[in-house]
């Protein structure tokens, strides 16, 4: 199966762009009246005929509809600071959206080297994913905030870090839940995974708080290869983040970053 | 903390290769009297005091020893079809390194397009993974072997997989138990994630395969991008492989293989 991404979709018909028309019909050689099924990434599948193979702006037909496809029973919004490397964030990126995450916000804490963060590249590496992985839904991509304004901005939002994340479709990703235990109405769980070896902040496992969490609306934070400062780490817990371990191996940035989706991921399997 | 590697130890004395002592002595510029803290890769950490800090081949008096350092409480055997891209299995290689894993399976089947796989870099990639990660124990490296020669190597050695499996440090894996729950004379639980629609072969989820294990001993038999072939598939079935799938994503061969090594690290976390 092969997904497309549509970039204007309308009840009756889907527009691909340039590079999507060009693979269409250029690399894999649909022609019109060809089935294809286009995805419009915020969770919708489109089952399709296409009506126009023009390599540069292909169209295609409507003609039924899957909502929620690939979906997950749960909402995860990480936010992890990028990586020295960028290939081990970008890898972070591409496994995250295969095991399934809404919102990945890019932070920037006060140990982090790196203080910038292009979003470009990891855009098109979640388009990827997600095509590949057989979603219909692209992970959310934030731009760099710092760790503190991440943190009040999720706090300005009450209990509901999805508009203050700035997760334009909170509506969407709804449709992306399944099998969830059902308690929309809990508040969101935050926890931050917290390796400053401080005894004044007791942890427990992220596998023991997901557990005790009723809800579907996980917030991870992951900090940078110099951890969170401890200036960090009490703001987070002044606004209700749990801290929490990821266990007894001591995991890179972007492992810890894939092991907070891969935990959440077996919460709700 | 930095660890060293050393190919020779006695109760003693340590001794690192021209590798590792070019990087002690000419990186790290340590000198004669420093403490270094060096690994035998069989789980033990030795604290010691530099003697010779001969760049080509230093040698190292043992203060104090750390037995099971670094160790987890399973033992965990992942057989693995390496995939087309070899940096895709590498990176498997080096997180499920990090996660915790004591045996490494490059696994050639049926639907493999990879049918030669070579061990050199792999072994360097885990003495690296292991050492960042800061555990003693360097996992097992296998040589290829067939999906249907493995599984008859592990049924030739009866309920124990490890000596069939070519671990000359099975002894040495129990300096690294820790925690577990300590059902050592359990049977070990082995897993094979099919993913061949077969509705002939019901599949639990590899959490539910886990939970009710009360050994601490599990292989995972991960298939190759074309899946294991039915022929494949029926004999792990009659030699004791548990069918289970990995939840509800669309997984790449490596991503399922870390996936697997996740869900035994959450299993006795």
């Amino acid at each position: 199966m092969e997904l497309f991404y549509a970039y204007e979709v309308s009840p009756l018909e889907c527009r691909l762009d340039a590079e999507e028309s060009a693979h269409c019909v250029r690399v894999l050689r649909h022609r019109t009246g060809d089935p294809i099924d286009v995805i419009d990434g915020k969770g919708t599948l489109y089952h399709c005929q296409l009506l126009d193979d023009s390599p540069k702006g292909a169209s295609a037909r409507v003609l039924s509809v899957e909502e929620g496809f690939g979906g997950h029973p749960y909402r995860l919004c990480i936010g992890c600071c990028p990586t020295k490397n960028n290939d081990r964030f970008e890898w972070f990126l591409e496994k995250a959206t295969e095991i399934g995450v809404d919102v990945i916000a890019p932070l920037i804490g006060e140990h982090s080297e790196r203080k910038v963060y292009k979003t470009e590249r990891a855009l098109r590496i979640a388009l990827s994913a997600t095509k590949q992985s057989l979603k219909a839904r692209i992970p959310e991509i934030m731009e760099p905030v710092s760790v503190k304004d991440f943190i009040l901005s999720g706090d300005k939002a009450g209990t509901d870090t999805r508009g203050s994340h700035g997760d334009a479709d909170a509506a969407g990703s709804h449709s992306n839940v399944g099998t969830g235990d059902g308690h929309s109405t809990a508040a969101p769980l935050r926890l931050i995974a917290y390796c400053f070896e401080d005894p004044s902040v007791p942890r427990i496992s992220i596998r023991e708080a997901l557990e005790g969490y009723s809800g579907q609306d996980v917030t991870v934070l992951i900090g940078p290869e110099g951890d969170f400062s401890p200036a960090e780490a009490k703001l987070a817990l002044e606004h209700g983040y749990i801290p929490v371990h990821l266990g007894t191996s001591r995991l890179r940035t972007e492992t810890a970053a894939v092991t907070a989706a891969e935990a959440v991921y077996f919460r709700y399997m």
